[in-house]
């Protein structure tokens, strides 16, 4: 599919068909979460998989119920590196680079997921400490998102987005600067 | 170009041609920006382009005199709109979900980049300051990521990457929950 055609037709999706996805196309959207770029070619950023139908449950509780995400036939859960990161750049790894590493990876996750024919949403309202406890992470890996993701069952439209006008602001964006030191 | 293709021959590039870039393929990037996920479809991000030779000069300063910025014809300056997020997500919002918003924008347009035949470099290490005085932002932008673009000069290898089996992992990254509340 072609990249531009993919990024402009993702959506999010919530509803799945009960059908399996092939462990093959499992490892061809990991694999081009992997060629993201990040902070240092560190790659600050782990996945956890989930097809066990208790555990899907925990996360949809850790989500505030919403059920699509247990519905789906694996919920991907997506970790920042804090340690990884903080080793080379400080804090600045742990509050930052590792967060856009992930983010970066999961983005070309779910264009990868859209041109397989699968669909995804990327969930951000979560208890931390509740999936971490559901998928056994470390300390120094940082649940940042849950992507539930399986052969679509509706064909959302697309939402409204901002005019490209409001967005492009040439050498500067206002007239004096505001931010302190 | 094939979205796979895009995803795994994308290189950071930081050596550009002597050659503008007409302004209808910068709308073309910009445009993928706006298609990527955000928290609530807010949309919490902003990009300034910077062509003024003197500002990217600054923009070199910033990021502790990497002199490819500002030899490329164009560096972007994306931003995180905190204020955006913080009105709806409050702490999650500024702190995690407008840094992912940026984040998976910058991603989409670095591969329409790459498609487009253009090359680009995703810079993370800077002083915020320094970049937010240069470009005048308001306080409630933060600088999250500078992306020079431009024609490339240079043919980068592919970098290496972890291997599929260490990233994959099913239902439980590890024995016992380390995180605490």
């Amino acid at each position: 599919m072609d990249v531009f055609k993919a990024i402009s037709e993702r959506r999010s999706v919530r509803k799945f068909k009960k059908m399996e996805i092939e462990d093959q196309l499992i490892y061809k959207i990991l694999e081009t979460g992997l060629w993201a770029p990040s902070a240092g070619n560190l790659q600050s950023w782990d996945v956890i998989l989930i097809n066990d139908q208790e555990i899907k449950q925990k996360l949809t509780t850790a989500a505030y119920m919403r059920d699509f995400i247990s519905e789906a036939p694996v919920v991907m859960v997506l970790c920042a590196n804090m340690h990884k990161s903080a080793t080379i750049y400080n804090d600045r790894g742990r509050e930052l680079f590792c967060i856009q590493d992930a983010a970066c990876a999961g983005q070309n996750m779910l264009l990868a997921i859209h041109a397989l024919g699968l669909g995804a949403c990327w969930v951000g309202a979560f208890d931390e400490w509740l999936v971490a406890e559901a998928v056994v992470l470390p300390r120094h890996l940082r649940p940042v998102a849950l992507i539930p993701f399986g052969y679509p069952d509706e064909t959302p439209l697309p939402p409204p987005r901002r005019e490209l006008d409001e967005l492009i602001h040439w050498n500067k964006f206002g007239q004096e600067v505001c931010i302190e030191r």
